[in-house]
């Protein structure tokens, strides 16, 4: 198991810890609250394989997804009442996962020979999308769309890997700044509490179509 | 029409009906109604075909689908009253599609070369994703998130599957042994009100993201 | 850029205008409404593309989606105060957009051989399904279930696709002829404001799933 597994595997454990949690606050099952957390944590690279027409989800060519989210399963159901002590580890873990997810969704993207628009996208889905799935799920408005820089920093580091590439500097060392970059603006807008305008509603939507 | 076509058709009217019916409670038109039971019916087994790198979902190769859940939607506006009182029926009737969804999603993904364990996500996603999409559509949390054994009892067939294969069966008896399983634990576990575990909320979850 | 272009970025725009606004609404930033607003115009095609087989959804092939929806947003950013009074010609733009989806999505299944029935299914896809994620999003049952005559408009127009092949009519006047009808008929459903009958809901439901 090399190092970008462990750091994938690490990502995919605090995406679904996330999605457990959300899940028992909404007095999910242990079922339901596994689906929640595998889908935080492969919803996104789902989407985006379907998308970039791969013949299957990544997941599938190894069980190691499965098993770490059920892992997360088995922490919060266990060690129930350490869980929100660690908030702030979870929070470092998510950063990473969401540097490195982002990193492999614009790798996948320029593999089939898409553009780097696209790779942008995709990075951005493969980091974000699996958290508006979570939210979809417990019904609630997604998170991502009204609360803090999250999908924002992935976008900006497809842009930074675009700008490296542009620079002829190699594939790992591409994907390190982007990862890295991704990590730091992250924490860096949860540190300074930056956050992008919300739209002002009209005062008048009967006319909603 | 085979039995098996038979058996399949029945379940794709008792999900529909499922669906129709609590689309019906939020006041869905007729158009709406129809299209959250045709979701509820297809719904599972289309994203198993996608991720599964099928060409196309399977309710395209036969207009049957399309009609059966029609039936199902004229059935609910002119026998309305009845339709309450047959709901031990239609109990029976979702069991037995809920068993045969999933030998159908288990064998599709043998066919494709997937291994034992994707069978089994993929036979639990065409007995039971229809009904999340189901609750989605009508804005509710899902119910085989937080009710009863439902997705589960598709997981221990697919479990049941797997054995079966081990011991050189027929795939007509597994198919079979597997179907009868999935539907015995589902009727058992809504007899004797079996449920899994909740999670327990934590106290403390403005931390949530 | 032909004409057909034009029109196919109008059709864009006003969806995209669609779910900007609607997101507002729900104090979304201006990230989760670009997000709501791109989905709403593009989310129908893409799930269509998905089912057809086709490799990569429509607006990977074409920055233009991306570029159009990004308009809407600086339209709605800036012009807030315009917005509301050009509600009319949202509408027809709306509805110009219907139609022409509407013939893209007869045409793509027609293009993969699939039947026309499918093809029905996925112009109405193509028009109506990005609202249907856009309401999803923004956490609201889909106004397309119960509201107006909309998805029924494009199921209509696929009809008399039909019609016109039969009749041996040429591509162009087909697809001209099924996007008016489209248009015609959600004017005249608007103006005559003719709904679809409602199911009632049966007293008890606590038998609900």
């Amino acid at each position: 198991m090399d190092f970008i597994t462990v750091i994938d595997y690490i990502g995919t454990f605090a995406f679904a810890i996330s999605g457990i949690r959300l899940a028992s606050a909404k007095h999910f099952d242990w079922f339901g609250a596994y689906v929640v957390g595998f889908v935080t944590a492969v919803g996104g690279g789902t989407m985006r394989d379907l998308m970039l027409g791969y013949s299957h989800p990544f997941w599938m060519d190894n069980i190691g997804y499965l098993l770490v989210s059920g892992s997360a399963l088995l922490f919060c159901i266990i060690l129930r009442r350490y869980v929100v002590r660690l908030n702030n580890t979870f929070f470092i873990f998510d950063a990473i996962g969401l540097g490195l997810f982002t990193v492999v969704g614009v790798e996948k993207s320029i593999a089939v020979g898409q553009p780097m628009w696209v790779g942008i996208i995709m990075g951005t889905m493969t980091g974000a999308a699996g958290g508006m799935f979570r939210d979809i799920f417990i019904n609630e408005v997604p998170l991502i769309f009204r609360k803090d820089i999250y999908a924002i920093a992935c976008v900006l580091g497809g842009m930074i890997y675009w700008v490296c590439l542009k620079m002829h500097l190699t594939t790992e060392m591409t994907g390190l700044i982007t990862a890295i970059s991704v990590i730091v603006i992250r924490v860096l807008a949860v540190h300074y509490n930056i956050c992008l305008p919300c739209l002002r509603a009209e005062d008048d939507l009967e006319s909603k179509k």
